[in-house]
């Protein structure tokens, strides 16, 4: 729980009505942290990114990068030949979000065997 | 991206089918960031999580709080007295997502404004 509160006007996640509640969500969401670190340093096309992220279908993929690109997190480049070339890279805010999603990332790797063995316990406790 | 591995099997949630993928969505979800936070390292009745994450609805906190317990990342403590009392904490389990939790509100709050700016300007540029 964050306390403190620098700027104004104050942003409080806790309180029903601030906005930056609706970015814990986008933050968070499975394909958004996949895209985020599959993007990583480099400059991707589209079809790496749906080859990165195993199983991502293109209607996902598509609408995850589109609500990055106006989130300003991820930018988009037609180049105009023939066929055109489409990349995306993370602009420098959303290589800030970067650190966050690999902590998300690398905190889910680190933890499933425990909270898998956790499940198997509760469902027998409770089954 | 993270790309080394420790321990078997090894664990990649950039494939298809891998069990962690499925953890990147809860860690990521705004209850779930809120309640832990709200826990951090208190017991705390349901009443007072209510209270807490302003404008959970009571269905959201019970399933929320059911699903961290499966993960063995929240403890439920219900004391035998009229009316029986209830009390949630984190498990060890449960604090290690802790500073996890605490860096995507972080962001969130940080980023907010920035955020809520590229919105403005995708639409005007879009619309």
């Amino acid at each position: 729980m964050v306390t403190e509160s620098r700027g104004a006007p104050a942003l409080n996640p806790y309180a029903r009505d601030c906005p930056s509640r609706s970015l814990l969500d986008r933050i968070g969401d499975r394909w958004t942290v996949l895209i985020i670190g599959a993007l990583g340093q480099d400059t991707r096309r589209f079809s790496e990114l749906a080859r990165l992220v195993d199983g991502v279908s293109q209607k996902m993929l598509t609408q995850t990068l589109r609500a990055l690109e106006r989130d300003g997190l991820v930018e988009r480049t037609v180049h105009p030949v023939v066929p055109p070339r489409v990349e995306y890279r993370l602009t420098d805010e959303g290589r800030s979000l970067l650190s966050v999603t690999d902590l998300v990332e690398r905190w889910a790797v680190a933890h499933y065997p425990a909270i898998a063995e956790a499940h198997e316990r509760y469902d027998q406790r409770i089954g």
